[in-house]
C-alpha cells in the first residue's frame, strides 16, 4: 500500500489554475459559458482539477490575455483569436473573417478541414494551444445614425469597427474608430461616430443602442459565426496527466455547444424586443455587399502577399469555403428557405 | 492509509460499460462517433471507465437498442428516438421530424428551449435517460427512378421512407416501403420500389443507387437535423460516480461536434463525386413542398389530438421554431444567401 499510493495521487493530481477571460460578465453568453467550462472540468475530475476564471480586467485587461498565458501569468485565457491582429493579422483567420466561414463550417474546417493543425502551428510561436470553446453565431452588422443606402454613403463614415474588416471598409472610405464597449452609446449620441457594430441582438440589446443609431444592418459579413478559444500555456498543457487534457477538450467542447445554443435561443427574443423599441431591421444592399466582398479579396491579396503564414491559412480556409457552400446551399439552405417562406406566410 | 484506501478506490472505480449502436461499423460518421465518444471516455478517466462500442446486430439488431439498454442487457446504447416510433410516436420529436428543426435549432431547443426536460421526462417511462450525442445534419430527400413534377407524381408511388414521414406521404397517396439499407439497391434496381431514402451524399454514396435511381432530390424535409442520442438505463446511470456522469455529457458533447463536423467535411466531396457518377440533383417543387407541410400539420394535428405526450413536445418544438426562424432569417440566412450567390458566380 505505500507504495501504491504515491501512483494513486499522481494519476489524478490536485491542480489549481487561472483562467482570465477577455470578456466582461455582463457578456453573459461569452463568459458564462467560461465559468460553465470551469464547471465542468470540476465536474469531471471530482473537483480535483479547479480552474478559476476572472472576467477582463480583473487580472489583465480584455486584449492581455494572449500575453498573460505566453508569459504564464495565467495557465489559460478564454479570447477571441483575432484580438490580437496587431501581433500578427493572422490571428483573425481563427476566429473569423471578411466573408468567411459560418458557425458549422468554421467547426469542420477546424477539425477535418486542416484548421486545428494550422492553428496549433501558428500558435505554438506564442507558446499556446488552441481549444475550440465557442461561437458568437452569425453577427449583425450594427448601428447606424443615417441610413447606407449606396456605396458612396460609405465614404467618410466613422464607423466603430476593428481588425480586417475595418482594413476592408477603409477601402471604401470608412474611417475605422476603436472604442470600448462601454463608451460607443456616448460616442454615437454625440455624434462623434457615426455607426458602431458589437455582436447581435442579445448582447446588443443591454447597450440600447436602438435609441441613437436606430438603423440596425445585417448581416454582419466580417462575422459569419466568430470561433472563441481557450488558449492554454503549451508548457502548463503537456505538464497535465492525460487524463486532464481530455477533459479540457471534452469540456470546451460542451461549452462550446452551450454557448452556440445560449445565443440561438436568446437572440430571437431580443431582436423582437429591439424592434418594438425603435431598431430598423436593414439589409446591406447587393451592392454594398459586392463592393465589400471585393475589397474583402483585396484585402486578403495583399495580406497574404506579405505574410506566408497568413497565406497558408487563407488559402486553406478559402479551397474549403467553396466546397462547403457547394453542399450547403442544397439540403440546409433549401430546408431553411422553405421554413423562412411558410413562417413569412404565417403558417 | 489503510483506511483513505478505500474512499480513493470509489471516488475513481474501475467500470466496464457495453454500448450497443443502431448503426452498422460502414456507416463511419454515425458509428464512428460511437467508437470516438468511448475513447473520450476513457482517455478522460485515465481508461477506468471503459465503454465497449458494438454496432448494430453484434449484440441486439438495430431496432432494439433502446429495449437492450431498458431491460439491462447493456448499460446504455447509440441510437435515433425516431426508431422507436413503433411503441409511441412522441420518439419521433426527439430526433427530427417534418418540417421542424434544422441542426443547430435542435441543439438549441434541447438546451434551453426545454427539449431536455421533455426528453428526459418522457424517457423515464422507457427507463433511460437521453444525452445528445450528435447529428446528421439535414438530410437528402431521396433517389427516385422518375422525376416526381407534380403532387400526382407522388400517387402510387412505392417510396422507402418510414415514421411519420411515411404517414405524412400516405397522404398524398404514397405507399411507403419497409426495406432494410442492404436490400434498397436491388429492390430499385428491380424496380419493387419507385425511390427511397437514406441519409445524404456521404452514406449514399457508399449505397451506389444513381446507378438505378438516379433523381436525387433534396431538401429531406423531414429531417431537417436528425439528433442522436446516446441512451442511458436510468439505474446504471445513477449508480455511477457523480464525476463519471460529467465525463458521460462532456464526452457526448465532443462526439456530437465531431459527427456534425464530420458530415460537413465530408458530403461536399460525396456530391461531387455523385454528380460526377449520373446523380441528377432535383429541388422539390414548391407545390410539392406545400402540400407536403399540408399532410404534415394534419398528421401532427391527429397525433397531438390522440396522444397527450406528443401535443406537450410539439407545441413546444412548434413555438421554439416560430421564433428560431425569424431570427435565423436575418444574419445566419443573410449571411449564406450572399456566400451561395458569390460562389455561383465564381467569385
Amino acid at each position: 500500500a505505500p507504495i501504491a499510493m504515491p501512483a494513486i495521487a499522481q494519476s489524478a493530481p490536485a491542480i489549481k489554475w487561472r483562467c482570465t477571460s477577455s470578456f466582461p460578465k455582463s457578456l453573459d453568453a461569452l463568459y458564462g459559458s467560461n465559468e460553465y467550462f470551469a464547471k465542468c472540468v470540476s465536474e469531471a475530475t471530482d473537483g480535483k482539477f479547479v480552474i478559476e476564471t476572472f472576467s477582463a480586467g480583473e487580472i489583465v485587461p480584455a486584449l492581455q490575455a494572449l500575453d498573460a498565458v505566453q508569459s504564464g501569468t495565467v495557465e489559460m485565457c478564454q479570447t477571441a483569436c483575432y484580438y490580437y491582429v496587431g501581433k500578427d493579422p493572422t490571428f483573425a483567420l481563427l476566429t473569423t473573417s471578411p466573408f468567411a466561414l459560418n458557425t458549422r463550417m468554421m467547426s469542420a474546417w477546424m477539425r477535418f478541414g486542416g484548421g486545428q493543425e494550422l492553428a496549433t502551428e501558428f500558435l505554438k510561436k506564442f507558446g499556446v494551444i488552441p481549444i475550440t470553446a465557442g461561437n458568437t453565431t452569425a453577427q449583425m452588422g450594427g448601428w447606424f445614425r443615417k441610413e447606407i443606402k449606396e456605396v458612396s454613403d460609405l465614404n467618410g463614415l466613422k464607423f466603430r469597427i476593428a481588425g480586417l474588416a475595418g482594413r476592408v471598409m477603409q477601402k471604401l472610405g470608412v474611417v475605422p474608430q476603436q472604442i470600448g464597449g462601454g463608451d460607443i452609446y456616448a460616442a454615437l449620441e454625440k455624434g462623434t461616430i457615426d455607426a458602431a457594430e458589437w455582436v447581435g441582438p442579445y448582447d446588443d440589446e443591454k447597450l440600447g443602442f436602438q435609441k441613437v443609431a436606430p438603423f440596425y444592418y445585417y448581416p454582419g459579413w466580417w462575422e459569419g459565426g466568430a470561433m472563441l478559444h481557450n488558449l492554454i500555456n503549451i508548457q502548463k498543457f503537456n505538464e497535465l496527466p492525460k487524463q486532464y487534457q481530455a477533459v479540457l477538450r471534452d469540456a470546451s467542447a460542451e461549452a462550446n455547444d452551450w454557448m452556440i445554443a445560449k445565443y440561438d435561443s436568446l437572440n430571437p427574443g431580443a431582436l423582437r424586443r429591439l424592434i418594438a423599441n425603435g431598431a430598423q431591421l436593414r439589409p446591406f444592399s447587393q451592392p454594398i455587399m459586392e463592393a465589400c466582398y471585393k475589397a474583402s479579396n483585396e484585402v486578403y491579396a495583399e495580406t497574404s502577399a506579405a505574410n506566408p503564414d497568413f497565406k497558408k491559412v487563407w488559402d486553406s480556409i478559402t479551397a474549403f469555403r467553396g466546397d462547403q457552400y457547394l453542399w450547403w446551399q442544397v439540403a440546409e439552405y433549401g430546408f431553411d428557405t422553405f421554413m423562412i417562406r411558410q413562417r413569412a406566410r404565417g403558417n
